[in-house]
């Protein structure tokens, strides 16, 4: 499982150089939500402080400041959205770390593995509620709304996948609803806030929450991908959970259906047994295959449909970033 | 463990015959509740109809209409936040379960018996969202707002505890804070949301939210004491769970405090080897000495200042309900 090598963190180093024009609203998205997680019970606060730096690379916060941006101005409550989406997302990643049994994430610890999972459990339970707080203080109901039902269909997804573990002949169709629910929504959901609190029409609302979900959906499947082949050193994450929990992903999906009888046999045999010494076996057999590079291609195919999306935005820097976003999703390290 | 004795649920007939002042707005809620956890997908809708089965008493609920009743009228906002509350706290089991390792609640298999720990966490999820979802439908922010940090507080309450448990030297005081937040916040914010809803003005939101408080400490108080000398049957749950965990609990702080030095040690090491062996023996040495008596001395005592809480409220069906219910709460069995 371990593949190592000298530690880099290139895409965030990406992200961060492509998302300059709205570096100081991330920055004080970063200080929002560093704000909102002390706690003046030492154990709270540490466990918080922990979480924010094993957080996400903050796309969430930058796919709704930036689609804000692209259709007027950002002001206080898309920073404060930004800070919950962020949030919410941690809170998730918290959860998944349990689910997975994973033990290492942004090169840090999981909560799991530093504390144990019943701390993960209400950590994340605390991140939930605290990001629906934060929601909660706008003026209207409607961010809430917006994002409570998309969380809920976070959950659904999850609960769908966990359904589906172990489940050789999961559909491609399947396969494509459940990254839709557990990773694609909160992307949508952040680009229709973005443009509805910047004063956005219902037709930018849905462009944008189409383009959020074309984007989620890209970048979902790369996350399948990377967890196959990439490298946990530069990821900073735990690698190969998916073929450990069983999960089959798109490239398994794709070659599955390629196979005649006699190998699809075969290939689910090897799937029912996780081991190491398999991984290299089956990533072979991927790419001599082609299934990884159609895998890739179809994850290219929705960040392309994301690019189209972006078609009716006037250009401005918001604009042109959120294009440059469509092509890291599909081509980071981590 | 086991404590077998013929099945019962005393305290369940006991509540339905207190509450027949509200029995028609609860079945609606109870209806409503249903309602909410179809679901299409029959997967997702078998998990949160089994939620719906082992979930709560409807105490929360309860408190939210009786509150509203006895103030002014019950209207629509009440029965979503009445179901809300209940959503709520369905998920905080389902949660506390995976903490407790328990097995039965409510005579049935916990998520984590018959399915496993990663459905109950995402089921957990799955609730809490919904719950804020159906929050968010509500024309403000209020109940939005006072639902959120009171769940927040709750799972602070929920983190604290975790953190103290092993620790043999947990304070009074300490234990006090962690069942105020984890289970006492809940009850105040249901008094509060019903009175608030039905146009009380703010005198009587903060008696009633003082009475929930006082209430929801008598409660887990009492639930405290069954967790010890409960019958399983009876009780419908796993029991013995503190014991197991290690949590210091309120009758096995006041023993530790009356103690002689060599006595506490004594004590530690009992508590230190969780043993169903030695459950007998630290029931009698609690019976003994008077400990177990003390802790019901105080439940009765946060009862009584509950009770004190409603001498402002007008005679009516729903105020003498409400006096009830601050006897029901130290003299159940389950």
């Amino acid at each position: 499982m371990s593949r190592v090598k000298q530690p880099q963190n290139e895409s965030r180093t990406m992200l961060t150089a492509l998302l300059t024009p709205i570096e100081q609203e991330l920055a004080d998205v970063d200080r929002r939500l560093q704000a909102e997680l002390r706690h003046p019970d030492p154990w709270i606060d540490q466990l918080a402080q922990h979480s924010f730096r094993i957080g996400g690379k903050r796309l969430r916060p930058a796919l709704l400041l930036l689609s804000a941006q692209a259709v007027g101005k950002i002001c206080d409550a898309h920073l404060t959205l930004a800070t919950v989406a962020e949030m919410i997302h941690t809170a998730t990643l918290v959860h998944d770390d349990v689910l997975d049994e994973a033990t290492i994430r942004r090169h840090e610890k999981t909560i799991n593995a530093r504390w144990n999972n019943q701390t993960s459990v209400l950590l994340g339970d605390y991140l939930f509620t605290h990001a629906f707080y934060l929601a909660s203080t706008l003026e209207t109901t409607y961010g809430c709304r917006r994002i409570g039902r998309a969380t809920n269909i976070l959950c659904e997804g999850e609960l769908r996948q966990t359904a589906s573990s172990g489940n050789f002949w999961l559909e491609r169709e399947q396969y494509l609803q459940i990254i839709d629910a557990k990773t694609a929504e909160l992307c949508a959901c952040c680009c229709q806030l973005g443009v509805h609190y910047a004063g956005g029409d219902q037709t930018m609302v849905r462009q944008m929450a189409a383009f959020g979900r074309n984007l989620g959906i890209a970048f979902q499947i790369a996350d399948d991908l990377l967890d196959l082949e990439g490298e946990e050193q530069t990821a900073g994450k735990s690698l190969g959970t998916d073929l450990a929990k069983r999960k089959m992903t798109l490239p398994l999906i794709l070659l599955r259906d390629q196979l005649p009888e006699a190998d699809q046999t075969r290939l689910q045999t090897l799937l029912q047994e996780p081991d190491s010494s398999h991984t290299a076996l089956l990533l072979d057999w991927l790419e001599r295959t082609g299934a990884l590079q159609q895998a890739r291609h179809v994850a290219v195919q929705y960040s392309r449909n994301a690019a189209q999306n972006l078609d009716q935005l006037p250009e401005s820097p918001a604009q042109a970033v959120l294009l440059e976003l469509t092509r890291f999703v599909v081509n980071r390290s981590s």
